[in-house]
């Protein structure tokens, strides 16, 4: 998989052009971007000012030599280039394996243009073999715990290796929900969105703008989606 | 104000009844309220278990030797009563003058039946008078203030005293807007919820069963609303 992701942020990194403000994403294919637009910057003397969506993915960029800035240091975001945990036909995914769901789409919802890289394995036909983590407020999560049991949809706490509850970089809980058996996303969206306490969840729905699978090497623009385009 | 603060307490207190849980509200009338409660517990040796919407009301009820646990820890509550910053003949309001809006939120969808105790200075035809507080995550903040703006809501941080940006119990910020020119607030309550970044808001629609005002000394359900209640 390691040659896949390497592929995608290849792709990705040629798209990005001088005089641009760049979001970076999470996650081990998010990292291998940092590293080669860190590369790419200082070779060809661009000027790329960088907002990051973890802390972990801030100290990448500013370690490899990138001009990392707070995201309300910049008006608005030209390209944003992050990971998926998994991804449909119709480019809409689920992200928030490593817990910064909720940096990450406020990222996205202040970029202009939002590109997904990702290896093979992660593009589905349909959402669903990979769990929906929603970032809970933690006081009171236990009702929207039950909640969530009673629609179905199989909740777990994430878990710290010691087994105690997993911390989010906002200090909330996460809670990964089992999406297999919903057809009407939108709708699944809407709802845990209304529950009071639900910080944010991991279904991006009409975020990605552009998505290269490595492997496949495929590009592929939402744009396009509405012709008809046929993937598999 | 304080012989009406009292008055509404009064005329909740009575309300409680034994074997039950009960959620504690926040602010100067709540705090009546509180210690009103814990006299009668004590007196009348009732059992009555409380969740709190603060640490500080949770403080004081446990100092006053209620017995405050975790929300957590009660599969439901039966009752909870909370002051309001600003109620209208609907029994819809605007609630977090005291910054404590997402937890009374979260109590109040947690709750069977709720009660909001007020003086007669907050009891207004049309919502509007008082700020809307908007709880909202650090991280790009900026983004969600400048749409706030761009709606034409006029919005500002809260501060401390030291003129820092004040955090909540959640350690988020609040932002306060200017709803006096929206007259679909259900709409508005939506969009708003929209918002990525956004935790809650002090808008709480169809969420009052029974309004007490002191002064007034009215008692206003919401099952008798429909029913073409003429309150002025």
């Amino acid at each position: 998989m390691n040659v896949e992701k390497n592929q995608a942020a290849q792709m990705a990194v040629k798209k990005i052009v001088n005089n641009s403000v760049v979001g970076l994403g999470s996650g081990s294919t998010a990292s291998i971007f940092i590293e080669l637009l860190a590369k790419r910057v200082k070779a060809e003397h661009m000027n790329v000012v960088c907002v990051a969506t973890s802390i972990k993915s801030a100290e990448l960029g500013s370690k490899l030599g990138l001009d990392v800035v707070d995201i309300d240091d910049v008006e608005s975001i030209d390209v944003t280039v992050d990971g998926a945990d998994e991804v449909d036909a119709n480019l809409n995914g689920i992200k928030g394996g490593g817990a910064a769901l909720l940096f990450e789409k406020i990222v996205a919802s202040k970029s202009k243009y939002n590109i997904w890289i990702v290896d093979s394995s992660k593009f589905h036909n349909k959402l669903g073999k990979f769990k929906l983590p929603i970032e809970v407020i933690k006081f009171g999560s236990q009702r929207i715990f039950d909640s969530l049991q009673e629609m179905g949809l199989n909740p777990t706490y994430r878990l710290n290796d010691d087994y105690t509850r997993l911390l989010t970089d906002s200090h909330n809980y996460i809670i990964d929900v089992d999406i297999n058996k919903f057809k009407n996303l939108n709708s699944l969206s809407r709802k845990i969105e209304g529950m009071v306490g639900v910080v944010e969840h991991g279904l991006f729905l009409n975020v990605c703008d552009e998505l290269l699978i490595g492997g496949l090497n495929k590009d592929i623009r939402r744009s396009k989606l509405s012709k008809g385009l046929v993937l598999n």
